[in-house]
């Protein structure tokens, strides 16, 4: 890794406290360097507040001169909630700009080498460009697919199994991964499961364990309209958002489940493609957390929709091959066609594991 | 890590280059320490050849004199193949001997400890006596157990299948791990699978793809005696060592296969602990290989003789439910009694991963 890149992934890494707050923005880290010598830092730390080369500049001041700026994304060039940022930057007499990937935004970021060029700010770009759209894959996800980012999680054995031949799924993962599977939910803007996980298990699909909270939008797919009217979602659905997808609700049901809060999406719950469409533009939800079970997760998974799958392995075998397995598409595959994934993460927590693959086509950009 | 624990990991570390080499023997390296400086090491290469304390202390010759012994099996005192461990010890002059894990070979070592002592040697034991135990499972199974040390391999999608419903599972691993398997196979003196596996894919069951080579003796569980008498198993027999085990023969076509060169044990394949202990006892086969099918696995898993599992998680998903499970128990088990694991190991090769996990009860020595 050379300088420029460790600087730019110094922007990453401090950028990553902000995971969770910055949607629809990106997660943006900024550091100015002058001498070999970071001497301000800054990051955007949630949607509305300052972007991370203003708040470097800010700390940065009169020392900023003649400095380098290191980004890990194209910086703007447009009024948006906040002043552009190629005008700070020349303001503050920054002499080299060196950015991770260009901006999908053709809004925001069109004219902003230009504008920093003709200023006589020297101008670097794609340094460590697959690493910056991967830590954004969220935002580019939402600007290139025009639709919600998904990813999925689920505890699952060895053997592939979510539940035992009961469908009871309760001690499958330990304490340990807990507090992870809440910090992927703290990520999420809305998390979703199917019909059959609200009558095994009546969840409220909370963040719970760990110390930040958030609102998060909670979805059912719920083909045949079999929601119970006192289910706990249906019960909180006035303190916390709650949608129902669903097209086939009896007129008296609706009305129950609107009187209690509930908001209801008329949407075949097997068009997924046009509902995270529509997740995404109407009630925009940038990143959606899919909690299975494995039908769902299948349908998600069989659809290409899936963007990232999170599996936490526990160290355990079921060992009868019952339904509950982590991802059910149906219909037989040939082993040639199984999906290929891309394991991006590994990492052990105690005797349980936690693998983040990608879909095989989430690390490309168009051109 | 304190010095000690030190010295005897790196006994642990410069003996795992004879894996494969030693059994019945343990894997053992000795280290001469003086001044804090490693003078001379040693290892036991090969069943028949040196300790490893006299390939040390040989090495260290005169130097030896007041120096410290690290070992990380207590050193023997008995005349076996060579002599005893302990006269060369106390004529080079060796100050203090630290060793990791007693010996449960009762005639071996049984009165080392004193014969070092009345020698006004000091000595100190259980030094990361856990790890050395582990270090040698095979050994430590073989005495303890009395029977044939196990450990099961297998390559498997995320969801736990490793084939697709025409029971083809040729692509579930690739070019990266196969070096791996075949590392592993070097590790055992036999290999294992059920006739399924040899009539789904005619298997040789031998080592390739690596440098190193040896004569594995390959056994297939048999119980209707369905084995083609052209499969390459038997057209091989008297070039490489082949056992089948079946107690349902027909005369004559036993007849063939013992004039191919086919070993016959005349065992129920169901009774598996009654055959590894004679695997081990008339066989001497001190480390066994399965490698399935899921079947198998799960016999070996249900009886509690699985003391290792080798899993190789290809980063794909099959989706359809198959009967093609990693393990298959047979009976539905409530998710309370899922089977533990204790996950030994995790490694990352490209998107693949391979976990080690031993059963609950490996690492426990009796009193």
């Amino acid at each position: 890794m050379n300088l420029h890149q460790k600087y730019i992934n110094e922007c990453l890494k401090i950028s990553k406290k902000a995971r969770g707050n910055t949607l629809p923005n990106p997660m943006v880290g900024c550091v100015i360097v002058k001498d070999d010598v970071v001497i301000a830092r800054g990051i955007h730390k949630a949607v509305g507040e300052i972007h991370a080369e203003r708040e470097a500049l800010l700390k940065a001041g009169k020392d900023a001169k003649g400095a380098d700026l290191y980004v890990n994304l194209q910086p703007c060039s447009h009024h948006g909630k906040t002043p552009p940022c190629t005008d700070i930057i020349i303001s503050s007499g920054i002499k080299r700009v060196f950015y991770g990937i260009k901006d999908t935004n053709p809004v925001s970021c069109k004219e902003s080498d230009k504008i920093l060029k003709k200023a006589g700010i020297e101008v670097f770009s794609d340094i460590l460009a697959k690493e910056c759209l991967i830590h954004n894959r969220e935002f580019f996800t939402n600007h290139i697919k025009k639709r919600t980012f998904v990813f999925g999680k689920w505890a699952q054995t060895i053997d592939g199994k979510i539940a035992d031949f009961r469908s009871r799924s309760s001690y499958i993962s330990s304490d340990k991964t807990k507090k992870l599977v809440h910090r992927m939910r703290y990520r999420a803007d809305a998390i979703l499961v199917g019909i059959e996980t609200v009558l095994n298990s009546d969840p409220m699909l909370n963040i719970r364990y760990i110390k930040k909270d958030k609102s998060l939008i909670r979805i059912v797919l719920d083909s045949h309209g079999r929601i119970p009217v006192d289910a706990r979602l249906v019960e909180t659905a006035k303190e916390y958002p709650f949608i129902l997808v669903s097209s086939t609700l009896l007129e008296e049901k609706r009305k129950v489940l609107v009187d209690k809060g509930v908001v209801i999406i008329e949407h075949d719950p097997h068009d997924l493609k046009g509902l995270l469409e529509r997740l995404y533009e109407e009630y925009s939800i940038c990143c959606l957390m899919v909690e299975g079970g494995g039908l769902i997760t299948g349908s998600f998974h069989r659809h290409k929709l899936m963007d990232e799958y999170n599996v936490i392995l526990a160290p355990k075998i079921a060992g009868d091959n019952n339904d509950f397995s982590c991802v059910r598409v149906g219909n037989p595959v040939k082993i040639e066609n199984f999906s290929e994934l891309v394991l991006q993460k590994l990492k052990r927590y105690g005797d349980e594991v936690h693998l983040r693959y990608f879909s095989e086509d989430i690390v490309c950009l168009p051109d």
